[in-house]
């Protein structure tokens, strides 16, 4: 729904006394954009400021007073000052004595502070009912109404009914709250809104140390290699040739560094007979970069299929289909069929496409509306059964590409094997030792491990 | 946002002061899970046990009494012990005395009692306010913390005071609450996590008959007619050539089904003259499934692309061409350029572009998050409209691929029909009908009785 | 979850006497419907009509009375009659004063009266705690239970406490309640069921005019004119040929298009000095349907890519290439490897491929579930810095494909350059615009004025 009712609500006549007053600490701006969003949604406003009368880009139906003065016409303050001048409310305890403080500061670094500076306000004002709010919302989203990304605002306190009061007037904004339960949430609310992806920065650096080895290997192999040996130049692979070889090997990889730490886990457990023992730290770090991981593995397996479909419209590829043709024809022999050529071309195709179909549909089961319609056994059924099922055919898909290549000695250039067969290493142990796992005699105790035995029970802490 | 607050909250300073005791009863598996993650949240933990000493495994900060001194620290009690177990709190009834019992459990098959655990625990202990919650959460995502999937915690129950004490728990512990209303909801509510995509089950079972039957159907005309009279090997064709024959059926037949029900369901309609007679069981059901139908529709469909666009990479493709253009340099003709030909590969390939482009964006607007911002004009506008002209596009791209081939006899190998004239047998019977509909001594009718006029009104119940 | 619960609900034993009594002003479609789902819910329901007798089709359970009767027993009434016969309320007001009157009308028009029909009922009504909810609901989804686009149900009103009742009615009845602050906000959501993607008609009717146009301008440029000098029929190519010049020109323009009002507003707030002073509304408008330009851009592209996945399955093409390679061999010369058409070959291909990839990844970052889950500075990384590299990627896709045709003489057929050169104006300049404002000494100040800083004060409102 369009929010944006804003025009509509500051026309309506005289409605502000249907409303509180509400009073807001600091004239820069961010305090004047909310007390700008507020007004035209039929709230009263009043500022409080240390030099009342200069503020001139204060909104006009605004009053702006000393800080006692506005404090004093409102239930609701909103402090929209920086945490380093929160000292000036300690001379106003007393006024500030049971009102509801709204903590709308961001920090410049991830954990700045040792507390929170919603906790530090509570510290200083003890009698207040502090409230953090706000803080994930831009005073430009605010002004131009464009709150694509931030209609959620975060909100969290240790008094209910202030909270609930806070949450109402998010609402009235036309922003939607979330509440994150008790103060002691400020801090993670705080650190929101600095984080650029955290989840993603292991798998993204991942994936581009392994672009740049397998980049060089391949330019090695298959332009170094001919140029030296055979003096041609086919530099130009680099835009696609090259590419459409890195794409599904680290698709591969990535995809199989999806399921390893769950083969790995299993085997601690199993080795420590036991679940209550917590795993390694980067093995939970793996795990909990899982879905990451397998969205990049999926961006890769994108990107080669687009590499290969446009095969047949590049240049070099008609020159030399073509080059071929004419040199049979001129030669007046025509190949026969080979049988087994079509069978191994097209299994392998006809695999890639089924694998690439599983993984974008693993893909689409994680966007967080359809996994969040999907309960516990479906989303395990899925993202396990169906996972392993893409592992399996993508591994197919690439031995069945590698047909009887793989003993040839002409894929060895330099001793190099082909990137792919590289590529089938992780892929190939994660799916022998997950096949080793399935026999009962593991299986058996694992899944009694899991639901909480322990051989050992004396390990318990 | 990243929810994994535990550690922080943990680290704290003795704010536990701030929080309400909870006791669970109960030292399992589950209840412990939940245990430590409510300790982490700041939460004061007594466990409820029947010999409080042994249970070595419970987090350290809780306690561990017996239930009936357990039951009187806390007003809220999680009862985490299962359903056959229930008759040892008929005992305690007079401590459990307006108490909240959150129940906890799960059964292991669909509607295994005749009520649901959260009201058998009602009625054993009637003075309680029994609270149904937790789950959809299984212990091990409550440990992990990766919890994916099961964000979302259904709360239902009588007592809207308690409902709110647990749903502001489920906050604390950063799940997301949803409130399901009265007791009576949490039969459905204990059914939910054992449910594998029940609305799948119909339409994926469907269209894996009609692959069978289509896939052996192809395998005669194919693979085993050219084997039988040609004597030449096409068994490769399995691979791509069969399923990119099936995949485009499929999806047509059942983008066609989608739109079956609603047409029969207006036949009903007109002939009964009133809207407020029940349809039969099987229709009701079918329409309930349209959107899955849809969806395998479009699965099948985007299969059928891609096998499509890897047509020129094929080996067999590429020999198959180059033999052809050999042979006609070799006898030194040229074919010239047939307009019609020309027209009619564009016209089918360009009503499928059409078609399929159409089909995921009503794909894309079923999405639950897309679908939610979409009011009830714009979805029937899309599902209907834009669906409408989904299925003419794709029958339209089937009947010009077949063209002039529809009368040639050599289409009909041991009299079988190409498989794609079969699969436009459903949807022009469809369209044919739909466009009746639209006449508008049929439509005004129609469009007055889903106003809830009746033409003989002494039908009604 | 599947909300179906209907069933269980309905065999479920005398339980409506927990639940309170809902009284139903009318006994339109609406009306009964309503009456039927909460019936099913466990609510009694009591109908108040003017002839209570006559009325058949209403649910077996529930009572029919006069309005004064019926409103007497319940405490929330719902009024399902339309706003022009609200004036049979007033004698009722004593009766109804202290109720709460839930307004579930819609009107015919957007903004068909000066003031909301809730807010009309509140003032004919004003002892009367009015709340307006339901008008997103058909009568036939909650009948048919089948509420795909419309679970979201949303409620405005003054009095949080009977909005609060009506939002347990809401849940349930298995529907979403949206809490949307005042009585204020009747209008716009009596409005949003009437709308039909408001902010998507400028860019689609922006993009259907320049269709239009390159339509036109393809069609003299590739089929008129060889017609004419040539005399050789190319009409087949409006099937694909024309399309496929079509598309990527409107994808690029249009995604130029919505980087473009970003340069204009950054030009007009360093020239004005201050970002108080509102934009012109053109600007604001095409600033607020930035999103959908993005997405018709994006779906300009995906045909784009379509078309040219199936160049090499079309007659038309194989045949050109069979008589090319036929001619080739008669005439017995072989064309060597042009390496310098081989790097323009792959390379457009290649920065098409990842310009596409990168479009993808915006769109699916601006679906309402991921942009969610997304904080203010990862949205605009993703939305500015993404945004501008696929805008380069693709522009610079369209330079390499132009090649070192841009000056030959034969790209201008009657004096009309080649429809791509054309679309390269737009993205041209506000790259161009875009590269100067990154200078430092436009973007210091720039990055001033937008944190509130003005250059002449005085101009302040």
């Amino acid at each position: 729904m369009n929010k944006d009712s804003s025009n509509i609500m500051a026309l309506a006549p005289n409605t502000s006394n249907k409303r509180e007053t509400v009073c807001i600490f600091g004239t820069g701006d961010f305090g004047r954009a909310l007390g700008h969003k507020m007004i035209q949604s039929g709230y009263r406003v009043v500022f409080g400021s240390r030099n009342p009368q200069t503020s001139s880009l204060i909104p006009k139906d605004a009053e702006v007073l000393s800080h006692a003065e506005a404090a004093q016409k409102a239930a609701i303050i909103i402090i929209a000052i920086q945490r380093q001048h929160y000292n000036f409310l300690i001379p106003l305890a007393e006024i500030l004595h049971g009102k509801v403080l709204v903590d709308v500061s961001n920090n410049l670094k991830i954990n700045e502070y040792p507390e929170s500076n919603a906790e530090y306000l509570a510290q200083l004002v003890p009698g207040a009912k502090v409230v953090k709010a706000f803080n994930t919302v831009s005073a430009w989203a605010l002004q131009s109404g464009t709150l694509d990304a931030s209609r959620q605002v975060f909100v969290c306190g240790d008094d209910m009914k202030a909270k609930q009061m806070v949450m109402d007037i998010v609402r009235a904004l036309g922003l939607t709250p979330s509440d994150q339960g008790s103060l002691l949430a400020a801090q993670e609310i705080e650190n929101y809104p600095l984080q650029l992806f955290p989840m993603w920065k292991f798998p993204i650096l991942l994936s581009l140390g392994l672009t740049a080895f397998f980049f060089f290997y391949c330019l090695i192999r298959d332009i170094i290699y001919p140029y030296v040996y055979e003096n041609t130049d086919f530099s130009f692979f680099i835009a696609i040739s090259i590419p459409n070889r890195i794409c599904p090997v680290l698709a591969l990889i990535l995809l199989a560094l999806v399921y390893l730490p769950g083969v790995l886990a299993a085997i601690i457990q199993l080795y420590r007979g036991t679940k209550y023992h917590r795993f390694p730290d980067w093995l939970d770090k793996w795990m909990l970069c899982r879905k990451q991981l397998g969205l990049v593995a999926l961006a890769f397996a994108s990107l080669h299929v687009l590499y290969t479909l446009v095969i047949p419209i590049r240049y070099f590829v008609r020159w030399r289909m073509s080059s071929q043709i004419i040199s049979q024809a001129l030669n007046n022999k025509t190949a026969p069929l080979n049988n087994t050529y079509a069978w191994l071309s097209d299994s392998y195709v006809a695999l890639g496409i089924l694998g690439f179909f599983l993984f974008v549909l693993l893909g689409i089961t994680s966007l967080p509306s359809v996994s969040n319609n999907v309960n516990w056994r479906e989303f395990r059924f899925v993202q396990s059964k169906l996972g392993y099922v893409t592992l399996i055919l993508c591994t197919a898909h690439t031995l069945v590409y590698g047909g009887n290549r793989f003993l040839s000695p002409s894929s060895y250039r330099w001793y190099l094997p082909n990137a792919y067969m590289l590529s089938l290493i992780v892929p190939c142990i994660v799916l022998v030792v997950k096949f080793v796992l399935i026999f009962p005699c593991l299986d058996k105790p694992l899944t009694r491990i899991r639901q909480g035995w322990e051989r050992n029970p004396q390990y318990s802490e």
